[in-house]
């Protein structure tokens, strides 16, 4: 079936080009009558409007890009969802690219949304991503730009986050004031914003409640596969400190390895060893024991990272200026069963 | 920052813009040596091809659509890894949208898309879609079109699923080995072929072994929120059916809502009631006790379906013909502690 132009629909219905245009954009100036005469015959034609071409003229392509380290984490599935439901609002669409974790991958993502022309990018840096250029040079391009979870605070962009030293600070203080004193951390990479402030809540918690802190009792868990990390971690820990009483994991699924270790070998949770997680996943939920956890808010964390987005590519098609924000979510304790 | 222009680099370098144009598409006409100094000055001053414009004389857009049902389950999340994986080798971006499972949402998201111009589309259906003219529709269109997991067997189109009937009758009749006379069905809702074909599956198995189909067994699953749908019909069934003995589960969070209310209230799995999921999701492994389930291949189906619809719009490209492919990937029972 070849394509209905606006050309044949203004000759069948005799009117112009431009009011056929019009209707279909629901223009005011074209009366209702004309318009319904001009939609239906569009429908009944299979008329679709060229985007692209439309694209040529406003500059805009209503797709945003979202870049994210991996699709494996409930985290992430809680983000998109959130920006989908701001973009399904605003009427944009979402192409949505993932970095793998890797540096040269993520630069390459970045590349092609820019070469496509989205009006904007949201994205969590890779776990390999220490310098910032690639990321600079969306700004450079003038492409509105978000990050979230993973930020770079260098970066001059909005970023939406959380407060990850004082997340971790909390549990770690939780522990402690559940009576444990040599408490491990199973951290994550070493480049991470995230990583380190996670770490460094759980160092001051220490200092803090005068635990002396031992560099023996941080576990690194970076090859990208939490579960496995978690589990081979708790098997090591437990052959390397016997006498280990709490550990705080850096995700949910670090955690979900180590129960599903000490499962495996009977170890009672809490009652022998104390796991605490970070995220509150559907999973948490659905272990044995269910996993105490800092809820991390992942649906808002995208659904404002979203709605910031739309904001700056609205205050730049105006010439307005944007003022970056950067938004700290709430975190809070999940009481459960785990310690 | 200005955007640098092809007649910008073509002026500085002294060429020509089609020497430029040919060069930053790595024609083999134009020398390494040109080549290199065109690309150079191009990175330099920031340019970045009008994808747009390309488009309009290509007719490709580069993107495709994927409409899933919902983004919360695990298996779309497999699903959708594999069909990055695929676009990722191909060179395409994927624009992911959701129908929440809606007709009226789904009816939409295919008008964005076509409107978008996307070079073809990868679809689960909506748990509402009965009828089929919005999908035969994109068909009309001639975007190229691939249908997963909740297919229409009436749609002229190339699918990818498994063989839903057989792996219900598979896992029924492996409860039936283990000495179950009474078994349930959770199912899902009355519209979806896979669903259709699941309790079609459980009924056969009963049939093939002389017990007779007892339609109070079979309870519906439809809310969409199939953790709480499995939570709440566990009660019901223990209620409505004190002997009852095992439960086939439509999906593995419906089978992890029985567990958790079977956990909740003490009763012993396997040993006073057997329940079977589908899906063999991540959380299948770390409930207690590890769920037996059927694995659907998730990450294949996905990878499956991109590399069809990237050939089939390969095929268009060069106007050759098409010839749709139902491809039904193996499924197998995974044997674990809950039947």
């Amino acid at each position: 079936m070849k394509e209905a132009t606006l050309k044949q629909i203004a000759t069948q219905l005799g009117v112009s080009i431009t009011t056929v245009s019009k209707a279909l954009k629901n223009y005011p100036d074209v009366s209702e009558k004309t318009k319904k005469k001009i939609v239906d015959l569009a429908i009944k034609l299979n008329y679709t409007p060229n985007s692209f071409a439309v694209n040529l003229r406003t500059k805009e392509s209503k797709i945003i890009g979202v870049i994210i380290p991996t699709v494996d984490y409930n985290f992430f599935s809680k983000v998109f969802k959130g920006v989908l439901e701001e973009a399904e609002k605003r009427k944009y669409q979402v192409i949505i690219l993932r970095s793998n974790e890797k540096l040269e991958v993520e630069k390459k993502q970045i590349e092609l949304l820019l070469n496509k022309r989205v009006d904007g990018i949201i994205m969590s840096l890779s776990n390999e991503t220490g310098d910032f250029n690639h990321i600079k040079n969306i700004i450079k391009h003038k492409t509105p730009l978000v990050l979230f979870d993973k930020i770079a605070k260098l970066v001059n962009c909005s970023k939406v986050a959380i407060n990850d030293r004082k997340a971790a600070y909390d549990a770690v203080n939780y522990l402690i004031k559940k009576g444990h004193k040599k408490i491990a951390h199973f951290r994550g990479s070493y480049m991470p914003q995230n990583s380190i402030d996670r770490f460094l809540g759980y160092k001051k918690a220490l200092e803090d409640n005068n635990i002396v802190y031992d560099p023996s009792l941080v576990y690194l868990c970076d090859n990208n596969t939490d579960f496995e990390d978690g589990y081979e971690n708790a098997k090591k820990i437990l052959m390397e400190h016997p006498d280990i009483e709490a550990i705080f994991a850096i995700t949910d699924l670090v955690a979900v390895g180590i129960i599903k270790y000490f499962n495996d070998i009977d170890l009672k949770i809490p009652a022998q060893i104390a796991v605490f997680g970070f995220c509150n996943s559907f999973m948490s939920e659905i272990i044995t024991p269910k996993l105490t956890t800092i809820d991390q808010p992942g649906f808002e964390i995208g659904n404002r990272a979203a709605s910031i987005l739309f904001d700056e590519i609205d205050l730049k098609k105006k010439n307005k200026p944007v003022i970056f924000q950067s938004i700290e979510l709430e975190t809070k304790i999940i009481e459960r069963d785990s310690a």
